[in-house]
């Protein structure tokens, strides 16, 4: 009988061009990080994922690939066990040098085992697929929605990148109102998103408040967002969401602190959504036991512990009243898709997904760039994740990663490259 | 391309011999009913599971298999959302007569929906790891433990029906603490069950609590339980649990309602217990929020709506600081199968599970009677559940239930025909 135990991780850190997107921490560097994860059985099937491309979570991979050895593919709560009994947050505590907690839970210590866990589940999940004959979203029970819709993500921006590595992307620069509006309608244009999600925390708060009642305008009807990643003190995200009255879908992340949110959810109307204080099970404890001041979860399976732990989290929003959506980092196809098949299956999902995909140009799946429809993504029905890996954009994206020399993502001291003064302190306004 | 859409659903109602064992609500029939559900697909695979018996969920599943048809075995969330539709509380409410609410949460009229799905998703996955060639354990994340432990589930009970329909069972009486320890060694014996259950609420306290304090006495570190269900005072509990200091290992369900728990709570040190007062998402939710008095959720995926739905429970639980087994009811080896795999598949639980097996002697599964080993079962490796239907054995078990008149579980008029001036009004003590 054929063996379909596990024999061999490969984890290939990759690299790809990142525009020069402002936020509260600072700005995005020339290239994004992420890893490409591939998982061969003795039977010759190779099950892929995506996942943070960073430094201490390559070695928490590296450190957690061979306990897979001689696993089935079926053995999620196995390699669960091995995989933390491996990756613990004290292991990896002093191997930890990033400085983007504040705005990437993803990079939080703590996550790090349920990082590694979701690495491996997914392209387990993969391998699972294609020995049932069934797509991921039948694994996790079925599509409840045939499309699952993503929001358009927009970001103020510089022209280009202070180094030059490469031409500049075609958006140009964002900065003033009628800026924001026309990258809004260009990505509208070309992804047919319903929904609009802004990145603020970059600009002066009236600035950015201006922003959001252009879009207002150009856009009437559709569900609008802000999200300032906590860089607003709580009297200003007050101010603001008062300047904003009848205009949000949701607010996100205004402020620092589940007490903070607090603060503002006592006095404002729209729902506080965040990716910033419930980003764990304590965490939405705690939530729930302040009679849960957050309203929504923005989930992300590559932080929450996989598909499957995302799934769970739903049905704790479900009994908590909470809604949920997803929140996204820079990433490409595969990170895109398993977010369609773990969306598409949740059918307590609420608002139309984030994801910076239309930021990035390339794309390291066959058959490349995914194709929306009417700002939404159709769940593969193919085996698995329903994506492969093209090689030679694998080898191309590798070799970016080879060529540079970020290991860990840092907007803050890229943003001291344009501004000396610059120091990331929290809330800004 | 064979087609693996399900075609049709058949529920067979079944009703076998059952002792006549005391609790809170009167004394057992002499004939437990059950249902064994079948559903067939195009290609001819046939996905099994058993759930309860009674009229009002005959008919509610009788209401709901049409919309089945069609379906993928995967298509999990597609069930749920047609189930749901079709089977509301609304409609069934006055269909409902029943009177054991509260003795077996499965019998709530507010459960019927997840009772339905429960019903349907076990058969869907039998099929799915049929056709994944998995067991059941491994689409649920794979076992986390080789064997699932069980308890001893004791019961007070007289030696025979009233009706005598049936030569007597073997237990013979048990109404002394003698006799109850001779229950529990005869079992143990046969079994190996490590921790030891005590059925109570049926006999005056002092009786009971002496009954307890004999098992203690003679297995020293067994770990003990006691459920009254709900049939004691407060102040009854409190007496109780006093003079069994150091002797349990949690208490379940001693008196009525969440407030009456939380007053036993605020005043034991024992572990409060339930399958009575957290037996869905919005009495969880209340339990939480008020602290959680209950410490222990003892689930039952045939009404919490099915293995997948158990699962997130689990979640819950942790989330929440809450140890998780599993409640029972009369039932026979599908239950028990399906129970098996997904106890084996969550990490998270924390002590045996209650089981009725040893009261019944007939079996539907091909193979006669299911094996425990030391108190516990070995997790089938066969695809799907690992068991079948024998035939001949549905055949025998549906004609018992064509020459019974029993329709709905009723344990108070059964106590009636032996005193009829039994109540049933609780808490009686």
């Amino acid at each position: 009988m054929t063996s379909h135990a596990i024999r061999h991780v490969r984890v290939t850190p990759i690299a790809f061009r990142d525009p020069p997107l402002l936020n509260a921490a600072g700005i995005h560097e020339p290239w994004a990080l992420r890893s490409i994860i591939e998982i061969e059985t003795d039977s010759g099937l190779v099950g892929i994922n995506e996942s943070y491309g960073d430094l201490p979570m390559l070695e928490a991979m590296a450190k957690a690939a061979p306990a897979l050895t001689g696993l089935s593919p079926w053995a999620l709560n196995d390699m669960d066990t091995r995989v933390t009994a491996l990756v613990t947050p004290r292991q990896t505590a002093s191997e930890f040098q990033g400085t983007q907690i504040s705005l990437a839970p993803g990079t939080h210590v703590s996550k790090t085992v349920a990082k590694v866990i979701s690495a491996f589940e997914v392209a387990m999940m993969d391998l699972q697929g294609q020995l049932a004959n069934a797509p991921v979203v039948d694994l996790l029970g079925g599509a409840a929605r045939e499309s699952v819709p993503f929001s358009a993500y927009l970001f103020y921006k510089y022209a280009e990148h202070i180094e030059t590595p490469y031409a500049p992307d075609p958006w140009g620069e964002t900065l003033a109102p009628e800026q924001l509006v026309a990258q809004a309608r260009r990505m509208i244009d070309a992804y047919g998103f319903k929904s609009i999600k802004l990145k603020a925390g970059a600009l002066p708060p009236e600035q950015e408040v201006a922003g959001l009642l252009a879009l207002a305008k150009a856009f009437p009807g559709a569900p609008l967002r802000i999200d300032p990643n906590a860089n607003w003190s709580v009297s200003t995200s007050l101010k603001a969401v008062e300047q904003l009255r009848g205009v949000l879908e949701y607010y996100e992340d205004p402020c620092p602190g589940l007490e903070g949110m607090a603060e503002v959810a006592k006095a404002c109307e729209v729902p506080l959504a965040t990716n910033m204080v419930v980003t764990d099970l304590k965490e939405f404890r705690r939530n729930a036991e302040m009679g849960c001041p957050v309203k929504i979860v923005l989930s992300d399976h590559h932080y929450w512990g996989g598909l499957r732990a995302t799934q769970r989290l739903s049905l704790m929003c479900e009994t908590f009243g909470l809604g949920l959506s997803m929140h996204s980092n820079s990433h490409l196809g595969i990170s895109l898709t398993a977010m369609t098949h773990l969306a598409a299956s949740v059918p307590h999902l609420s608002y139309a997904c984030d994801t910076h995909y239309p930021w990035q140009d390339d794309e390291v799946v066959q058959g490349g760039r995914l194709k929306f429809e009417a700002g939404g993504l159709r769940v593969p029905t193919a085996p698995g994740l329903g994506v492969r890996i093209d090689p030679e954009a694998l080898a191309r994206l590798h070799d970016n990663y080879l060529r540079t020399d970020i290991r860990n993502r840092d907007d803050l001291a890229q943003m001291r490259k344009y501004d000396a003064s610059f120091t990331g302190a929290q809330p800004r306004y």
